[in-house]
């Protein structure tokens, strides 16, 4: 078994956004050099996810929207006792989980005809890191 | 290390379905011939789900009623103006993500008590796919 | 390949509650020997999750209120026709996914500054197990 571990650091201009990340996993994976296996590709952070959508930009504030609409912003979260102000980005983080484990098969992510790779931030405007860990042979 | 692919196909007469798939997905298990390991089950599309939850056609009914409520159809998507009608579906697939990892020992799904694989369907009514990636000894 | 597996058992006083269990996750991982691979942390029950999320006991009642607002304990679900009560908890579980995945380099769980494993029960008062399958070299 071999395995490939790398690290994506993002930092937004934005405090939410989406960001495409296929090219950069697919790049990690061919680094790899495993044929057959299995990659994890997760958020480091507990206010960030990783997630499989389509590459459309209508759709990207749909979620967004839809995040703000099942886990919004208020004051009033218990967290923004301890000083914090991203209750609602740790819920968001919940809601779409933050990770995907990707197949790859001969050496490519086994994709749908749709699936690209994005992360995504609801508490950016510093450096925070995605983990990808590639395994198999 | 050994791994194994396989992909399943799905077409729904209804847009909008709950699919068993332990039997599929333990049949790959057996062909593949891993006794330790992992299998990847996720869906190829982003208007799907692949879970694990219990065979019970009650709570079927309450996990879309669900998933309605939390993520309504409307025609007010941006993501519609592309000509899709399907906004709904991509909000449903990331509520219950896309896919499980589940383990594999002495070469069956260690499973617990009712734990059942599904394949959710959010618009369906076409050829739609899940892989099943195992890998392990 | 190398793989290990463990079952940790949890029976909480409360029916809904958050337990943390990186301490017990990390020593399965030293157990295991492994010092690359990836190890699946996974409720083995329909009514229970894992989460990796941050140990705040203010967050956990943000976690805790969030999943009643989106998927309310009410008597009228389906699923209740079978003498069952529990269908909330069933819905709360997919909303927060059942496992997590996590990533191990040299022998440690490979974490981001405040990543924590949690055990969160929605329908406790009973024994539940959760399945720690860790592989690697």
């Amino acid at each position: 078994m071999k395995s490939h571990t790398a690290y994506l650091t993002f930092h937004t201009k934005k405090r939410k956004d989406i960001i495409p990340i296929t090219d950069q996993v697919e790049r990690i994976i061919r680094e790899s050099g495993i044929q057959e296996g299995l990659a994890l590709v997760s958020s480091m952070h507990l206010t960030a996810s990783v997630i499989i959508q389509d590459e459309e930009s209508g759709l990207w504030r749909d979620i967004m929207e839809w995040a703000e609409q099942v886990a919004p912003e208020r004051p009033t979260y218990h967290h923004h006792r301890t000083g914090e102000d991203n209750g609602d980005a740790h819920l968001k983080n919940l809601l779409m989980h933050l990770q995907v484990v990707i197949p790859i098969t001969r050496g490519r992510f086994d994709a749908g005809p749709w699936q690209r790779l994005f992360y995504v931030e609801f508490d950016g405007q510093r450096d925070k890191r995605v983990i990808v860990k590639v395994i198999g042979e």
